[in-house]
C-alpha cells in the first residue's frame, strides 16, 4: 500500500491510486465535503452569533430528524412537487431530493428544508403549545441538484419560524427585521433583502388567464429571471371574448395556489391581455414605497375583480412602512418604471451603493416552494450570484398537517453562502 | 380539515386522523425524533461543554458529510462487514446502515460512525498535516437497527481521534484521561470506563484454534455477554494432535484481524484446549492492576507462542499505571478470580460504589467494529443497560484509505445516552 501517492489535484482529487484500494473509498460524494479545523471553528463562531441573535429575539431552538417520510416533504407543494411530476415518472419521483426506502417499503427523504418539518412539529407535538410559536434552528438540509458554485448538496441553514396567533403584518415585520439584523450581526456590511408577495404573482396569473402548464412555466421563468422565455409565454394574447381564457383561467387558478378568493369569470379579454402585459413588467417593478404607488396605479383596473392583488399591495405597503419605522433602510432609488432591474441576472449586483443594508421591493419575486401565501423574502450580497436568505409567509402549510389554519412566517439563511459573502467582502475591502 | 383532533397518545401518536391527510405525514420515522426547545437548549449547553473540553485538550473540530460512498464505510471492517455478509445477500447488503443510490448507480450510506470518515479525511486531504492530528467532532450518526430504549436510529456522537506520530501508550492514556474528564465535566458523578484489548481476544481465538465462523460467533457472544452461547462454542475440545485445528487456526487468524504477528503452527492440541478454557474465563477477568497479574500467570504458557498476548498485557499494564499516575481512580476490588462480573448483564450496574468515577479492566471486552488493534474502551453509568462511551486504538484503519500505516486512537460518547444517565442520576439523588 506504500505506492499510494497523496498528491492532490486542484479539486482535492487523488491523482495516483493504489489499485488495491477502491477508487471511491478515497472520495467524498460530489456536492458534499469535509470541513477542516479552521473553517469548522469559524462555523462554530457564526453559529454562536446566530443562536444568540435568534434567542435574544425570543426564538427557541428545535431539532428535527435528518430524514422524514416523503409524505411530509410533499406537503410543501409548489415547484418541488411540480418537479416530482415533471421528472417523467407518473408516480411522482423527485429528482431533487435524496430518497431511500425502509424495510416496510415507505419512502424516506433527506429533508430539503426545515420549514416543512417544523410545520409538522408545530401541528402535532406542539399543537397545544401557546401561540405564537417562535422556533429557531441551525440544521443541515439536502438537495440532489446539479453541483456548481454556491450550490452544495448538503448545506447548513439557520432560521426562524413564527407560527400561529393572529395573522398580522407585525409578524412579517418582526421576521424581516430579524433577518436583516442577523445578516448584519454575521458581519455582512452590505446586503439587500428583496421583498415580494406570493399573491401578487398568483393574482396576475389568474387575471391573465393562463392555463396550468403556462402558469407554472411563467413562475419558473420569473424565478430564474429568464426574460426571453417570460416574454414568449406572456406575449400570447387571448381572444377578445376571453371565453377560452375563462375556462383555462379557472384551471390556472386551481393550479397556481389554494388561496384564490375570486373566480375570474367576469374579467374581459381586454383585461386579461392588459394583465399579461403587466406581468411582463413585473421583474421591472423594483424599488421602494414609491414603486408601490406605480404598481397600484397600473393594477387599478384589476383590483376590483382580483381583491388578492389589492391585499398584496396593502401587505407590502404596511410591511415596508413598519420596517422603515423599525429603523431599517428602504431602497428608494427609482429608475424610470422600476428600480435597478433591467433584465439579466442583475439581482445579485445592484441595489444601491456597496456599504448599505437595504430592504427593496421586487414585485416579480417568486420562490420555488409552493407554500408561500404572503410576503416573500430573498437576501443578496454584492457580486454573489445566489441568495443568502429566503423566507416568507405560509399561512396554509400547517393545514397540510391536520392543524387548524394558522398564520406562519419565517426565514432561513444559508451558512456556507454567508461565509462566502463575508470572504468576498473582506477581499474587496 | 377541522375534524382533526390533536389529542395525543403516550408516545405522541395522533389518535384521530383526518382521512384527507396521509397517515405518514403526521409521523416521524421510527427511531428518530423531534427535539423540543427545553431539550434542545440542554443539548446546546452540553455541546458547549464538550467543545470547550476537547478544544482545551488540543483537539480541533472537523465536520464530514452526512453520507459517504459505501466503499468508505466498508473500510471499517469487523462485525458491520460480517453482518453485511450475513444478511443473506451475496452482494453484501448491509442490514444496519441506511443505504441509497445516486444517479451513477453508486451506493451511498448515512455514516454509522465518525471514526471511519475522519480516517478517510486524515489519509487524504489531511495527509500532509503535521502529526499527531488531534481531531474532534460533534455529529449525528445513523444505524438502521432495532429500536429500543437508548437505541435511536439517528443519534449524536461527540469524540476525538488522535492520529499519527509514534505509536505510544501515552496516546491511549491521553484519550482515556480525556474521556473520563469529559464524562465528569458533563455532570456524571458516577461512571466506569472498562478497558480491554483487541489483541487479547484475537490472540486467544488464534491460540484456541477456532475456525473463521466460530471465531466470529465467539466475538459476538462476548460482545453480547451471551455466556450460554459462549460456553457452547468454547467448550468444544480440539484433538490431541491439533492438526485440523492448525489449519482452521490460520483461517481464524485471517478472519479475526489483520494484525496477527504469529502463525499458530507450533501450538499443541493441549495448549489449544487450555486456551479454549481460558477464553471461557475471559468475561470474569475484570478488575484492576492485580487482575492483570492473574491474567499474566494464567496465560504464561501461551505468551511465547503468541507474543501479541504478552504485548496486549504490557499495553494494559502501562495504560492503567500511567492513567493512575494521571490522577484517575483504578478499580481495585478483586472478587476471587475476577472483579464483580459473574455473568448476566451486570456490566452496567456493578463497578464499585455509586459516586465513583473509575477505570476498570475488562479483558473480555469486544467492540463491534473490526478496526480496533489495541486497547478498547467502554463507558457505563449505574443502572444504564448500554454504553455511554466507546473507543480504542485502530492502527490499521488509515491504511484502508491508502495512507502509510499510522497509529490512531480515539473515543466517542453518545450525547443522548449521557443525557439519559444525567437524568437518572438526578432522579436517584
Amino acid at each position: 500500500m506504500g505506492s499510494y501517492s497523496k498528491s492532490e489535484g486542484a479539486k482535492g482529487r487523488v491523482l495516483e491510486l493504489d489499485p488495491a484500494i477502491p477508487y471511491l473509498r478515497l472520495q467524498t460524494v460530489p456536492g458534499v465535503r469535509d470541513i477542516l479545523p479552521g473553517e469548522a471553528a469559524l462555523r462554530r463562531q457564526l453559529e454562536a452569533i446566530i443562536r444568540d441573535t435568534l434567542a435574544a429575539a425570543g426564538y427557541q431552538e428545535v431539532e428535527t430528524p435528518v430524514f422524514e417520510y416523503e409524505e411530509v416533504i410533499r406537503a410543501a407543494g409548489g415547484d418541488l412537487q411540480d418537479r416530482m411530476v415533471e421528472s417523467g415518472s407518473s408516480e411522482g419521483e423527485s429528482p431533487e431530493v435524496y430518497r431511500f426506502f425502509d424495510r416496510e417499503g415507505h419512502t424516506l427523504v433527506l429533508r430539503p428544508d426545515m420549514t416543512t418539518p417544523i410545520a409538522r412539529l408545530a401541528a402535532t407535538r406542539l399543537a397545544s403549545a401557546p401561540r405564537p410559536l417562535r422556533l429557531a434552528y441551525v440544521a443541515d438540509v439536502f438537495r440532489y441538484e446539479e453541483v456548481h458554485a454556491g450550490r452544495q448538496r448538503q448545506f447548513r441553514q439557520a432560521g426562524v419560524e413564527r407560527i400561529g396567533g393572529v395573522r398580522e403584518i407585525d409578524a412579517d415585520v418582526e421576521v424581516l427585521t430579524l433577518a436583516s439584523q442577523l445578516l448584519a450581526r454575521l458581519g455582512l456590511s452590505c446586503f439587500r433583502i428583496d421583498v415580494g408577495h406570493a399573491e401578487l404573482v398568483r393574482g396576475l396569473l389568474a387575471a391573465g388567464g393562463w392555463g396550468a402548464r403556462e402558469a407554472r412555466l411563467i413562475r419558473q421563468a420569473l424565478r430564474r429571471r429568464d426574460y426571453v422565455l417570460l416574454r414568449e409565454l406572456a406575449e400570447q394574447q387571448v381572444d377578445e371574448q376571453g371565453q377560452a381564457r375563462t375556462a383555462t383561467s379557472q384551471q390556472g387558478q386551481a393550479r397556481a395556489g389554494t388561496s384564490q378568493q375570486r373566480q375570474a369569470g367576469t374579467v374581459t379579454g381586454r383585461q386579461a391581455n392588459a394583465a399579461r402585459r403587466l406581468l411582463l413588467q413585473l421583474p421591472r417593478w423594483r424599488g421602494g414605497l414609491a414603486m408601490l404607488e406605480t404598481a397600484r396605479q397600473q393594477l387599478a383596473f384589476l383590483l376590483g375583480d382580483f381583491p388578492q392583488l389589492a391585499a398584496a399591495l396593502d401587505d407590502l405597503e404596511a410591511l415596508l412602512t413598519l420596517t422603515k419605522e423599525a429603523g431599517l433602510e428602504i431602497y428608494e432609488r427609482q429608475d424610470g418604471g422600476g428600480a435597478a432591474a433591467d433584465g439579466g441576472d442583475s439581482s445579485a449586483t445592484d441595489g444601491g451603493d456597496t456599504t448599505s443594508q437595504v430592504i427593496a421591493l421586487d414585485l416579480g419575486l417568486v420562490r420555488d416552494l409552493g407554500y408561500y401565501t404572503g410576503p416573500v423574502l430573498e437576501g443578496f450580497a454584492p457580486e454573489m450570484g445566489f441568495t443568502l436568505l429566503t423566507g416568507g409567509r405560509y399561512d396554509r402549510l400547517l393545514e397540510q398537517f391536520g392543524s387548524r389554519a394558522e398564520p406562519a412566517t419565517g426565514f432561513a439563511i444559508g451558512l456556507e453562502r454567508v461565509m462566502l459573502a463575508r470572504e468576498r467582502a473582506s477581499r474587496s475591502r
